[in-house]
């Protein structure tokens, strides 16, 4: 059914979607296109891809058109693309935030497309081709956030290609998608950005110190820290409404704890700290998580 | 010099150092205390020191006393020993927090008995005695924090201690540990616990919602939020002036960047984003991390 796919954007995602559909041998045409020419340079050496320097080239009779470049240029890339996609092909995209990529995308859809919009909960605090691996998405997750009246058979084929590709493959709808990630994932970016952002900052304690005696717990949130800017950058740009909600709760609940700090009122931290340890064992028994203890706390 | 060691309070840290000693074939014999029965019973079958059930008996004669139990207990436990310690001996501790257990230690450490305040920065998220290893303290830091006026000897006898337990061993101020522990620990549980709390408590995503999608980042913060609710709770109502002080630079951060997404200031977010790679760059080349990207974000 997909003889020909192509992608938009070769860093650690389309890198770990051909790696992956290579080692299935799967019988697709793979072809890529990245804006910069090293990039090119790299995933053209892998020879796990044909890869084009003009975007139009690159999506020329192409079954499936993923996206996997910063959502805050999906819209430009559809504009100039979509009067080159194949009638009665699939455009989809591996964005972080959904509605607002809809919005941006779909007024350039030809009608002869359909847009199936997806996106792989996989990466790491890596970025780039390079660090893309065959089994990124292995036992992880991808929420497609169909649009209203898309036609079943064409929610299937990209199902049934992240399915293919390891994932568990769950639907909801864009806005729904975009409030579960502002709490997953957004939030927890932010705030791990902000008190790496303070620890840099401060004056009486040096980042000799803040490094060396980072394993008492800081260390987790540096790794989330490191991860893509230029990705970040665009995801509390394109998730605005979720993600100030998200955090406006995070504001009033820390508030609330540094009040039962400064009011030594140690029942309501001990019962705050107690409740929190339920969801651990959850992910941990959804296999989200290995149970294998982390060093040096 | 040491030929009995005394470890008052048997969970992940005292079990953790009996293990070390005894790997090590320490000649030493290590005595322990819990005020827990079936704490007390299992550490007994591990068979790795003589353990009591009286407190006061578990400090007889002992060269080397090192509290292992939550700060908030540990005056209390001096209280009751103080007149059964020996003469000349060394009395230590393992506390996150070191100006509050100086204070409530020292007014009942006897003359003839030296205090020698010192926190390695070890654990995991698990507690209790059973996720005790003797690798616990390898390549981590201890911090001591000597009291003015200690003999350089004593010092140097909890320095070779936990040297020989693997650590790497620093010497600062009870203040200045307090303020580079608030940074590199206590804000970073708080805020972890934070955001559990807010995930746990929102009415419009379900906590099956949560815990499945979780790998996008939120993950992390469950592994830090699931650490020993009375030990935090004592860290924090015991370092409170400086947990206040970073948790306030840390809602001040979070409000510039709240501003900065709401007013779609993208270069404002791209700048903060980018510089907070710097540090992570940091802790791995000082080892205090791997290099080994973490799945599934």
């Amino acid at each position: 059914m997909i003889k020909k796919i192509s992608l938009i954007g070769l860093g650690l995602i389309a890198s770990s979607i051909a790696k992956k559909l290579v080692l299935n041998n799967a019988n697709v045409n793979i072809v890529g296109y990245d804006n910069l020419e090293y990039v090119r340079k790299i995933v053209d050496k892998f020879g796990i891809m044909e890869v084009h320097d003009k975007l139009i080239d690159a999506v020329e009779d192409s079954d499936l058109t993923i996206l996997c470049v910063p959502v805050g240029s999906m819209g430009t890339v559809v504009s100039e693309i979509s009067s080159y996609l194949k009638d009665g092909s699939i455009l989809s995209d591996v964005g972080s935030v959904k509605k607002a990529v809809i919005d941006s995308v779909m007024p350039s859809v030809p009608s002869g497309v359909t847009f199936v919009p997806a996106h792989p909960l996989a990466g790491t605090e890596e970025s780039g081709p390079s660090s893309g691996f065959s089994e990124l998405f292995a036992n992880r997750w991808c929420i497609i956030t169909p649009i209203k009246d898309t036609p079943m058979e064409k929610i299937k084929i990209v199902r049934n290609f992240w399915e293919k590709l390891g994932s568990n493959v769950a639907e909801m709808t864009p806005e729904h998608h975009d409030l579960v990630l502002a709490v997953t994932s957004h939030a927890p970016h932010l705030i791990a950005y902000t008190m790496v952002g303070v620890a840099d900052d401060l004056a009486n304690v040096t980042n000799s110190e803040v490094i060396n005696f980072s394993a008492a717990g800081f260390r987790d949130f540096t790794r989330i820290a490191a991860s893509d800017p230029t990705m970040w950058r665009d995801v509390f740009l394109n998730n605005k409404d979720a993600a100030l909600e998200i955090l406006g709760r995070f504001s009033e609940e820390l508030f609330a704890l540094n009040r039962a700090i400064r009011q030594g009122d140690g029942d309501f931290l001990f019962d705050y700290f107690t409740r929190t340890r339920a969801i651990r064992r959850g992910i941990i028994e959804a296999g989200q998580d290995t149970k294998e203890p982390n060093f040096g706390r």
